[in-house]
């Protein structure tokens, strides 16, 4: 599916507002790939980071899920946008353990005030590749409200 | 809302389970209630939970609000049982900006093995209380696999 | 809650929108209570609604949890703004049958772009009234598009 | 993807119990395709489907994908199994206009109790295809509950 570029400059502004997210330095959260309405955010499995049966925590699965859907909506969208999420919803579909988790997230339908995406959550375990989480959220670009860019 | 217990030893099991979740510690955040069906988890504001706009993250905020649902939830099954979250949905209503999120979850609808919740965040900001978030989430029973309990 | 109406015709205009559903009058559902922020839709048990285990279908639950939830919102909107269906989530916790159903849809969150609402769905059997699904959902109000109003 | 089968009578199953699903009937839905862990339905447009707008109301959008998923589903399910939606979540992603719908439900993840799915409806108009709507729901297993079956 190839997305219309409102933006030639896309790349740098998702790396540039990924850089603001302080979360993503404290759970050790890396921003892998950036292509328009694509996003791919990696995450080293972290003992601090799990739940009581020593998998990642559901909300950190998350996090790194929505921020990928969040910039595969914000690399389509005007320079001096700002991005929300609206809402998400996530299926946690096996134990998120192994060496590292990958979130791909994709632009499904783009728009000027709503986008919609979907992100896939991938644990790497001595070699292999596993499902472990499937999202579908909404997006939103906020245009003209005083210091929100990015 | 009055729920049948099928484990008077509730608190202590739940209070357990959280004490083993190292990402609660890893974000600072804590069992303030523990009810029949009725769980309250606080945040206090820090700095390095952030998204890029300064808020507390939405992957932050989908966490304390997951694990108030799954141990409210937990607090009705029976004392052998584990939790899992199978999935859960999310609204961000407002910005997660103040001193301290409160997230209450609550049994909706309890089961055998699927249990559904709901969840409300708050956060406090000089004195005002106002609502941020708002969850739906589908909780799982899990009895008699090998090595998972809490 | 108390919501700040938009406009003192609400009542009039989620009514004339409703009677516009040619869907409301094929499965038989009606309006039964409107306020600022809230509606209420009433569906009598008709076998022909049903699934494979003559429960009312999931399907037509959420269509009156779902229009409940728009017309909730709806109320609060500016006179000349239409209403959409962004997106929604559905749990259905037990079988609907009965007599009938009742979906409370109600304002969660109103926002001037987008309102959250929820809503329950209740089934009425010999007397008595059982939660059967609840249901979350972002409504969108949207503003000077041709031809698209109510 | 390649699905474990377990019931070569797969299809037999799913259009029986299709086949007693009165709702498919009233709203004039056919399944036009199965396939172990895919299922696809159709419904040509029809005017007393509407809502206000005169789109296919979102109400029956999400009832040909909720029963597209479930079918999807109990094509994979032991044959004595009945099966039961939990859960799901459709963004509407433009008006449901045109000739007919056509719901697209695929297994995302198996599992002997829950089961993920997820389903694409797309609107037919004058010989274009477009993507309407977007589900992801959660889909259970029962087995051996007395009368419950298909």
């Amino acid at each position: 599916m190839n997305f219309e570029i409102n933006d030639p400059n896309y790349e740098n502004r998702v790396r540039e507002s990924f850089s603001k997210q302080k979360l993503m330095e404290t759970i050790g959260a890396r921003l892998t790939k950036v292509l328009p309405g694509e996003v791919e955010i990696s995450l080293p499995f972290r003992d601090d980071l799990t739940q009581q049966h020593a998998f990642i925590h559901a909300g950190i699965v998350a996090t790194i899920a929505d921020t990928a859907c969040g910039y595969a909506a914000f690399s389509l969208m005007a320079p001096d946008s700002a991005v929300l999420t609206v809402e998400y919803k996530i299926n946690l579909l096996s134990p998120a353990v192994g060496e590292s988790l990958v979130a791909h997230g994709r632009v499904k339908k783009p728009g000027r005030t709503v986008t919609v995406c979907s992100a896939d959550v991938f644990a790497f375990k001595k070699g292999e590749k596993k499902l472990v989480a499937t999202m579908l959220a909404t997006i939103m670009s906020i245009l003209g409200r005083e210091g929100l860019v990015g």
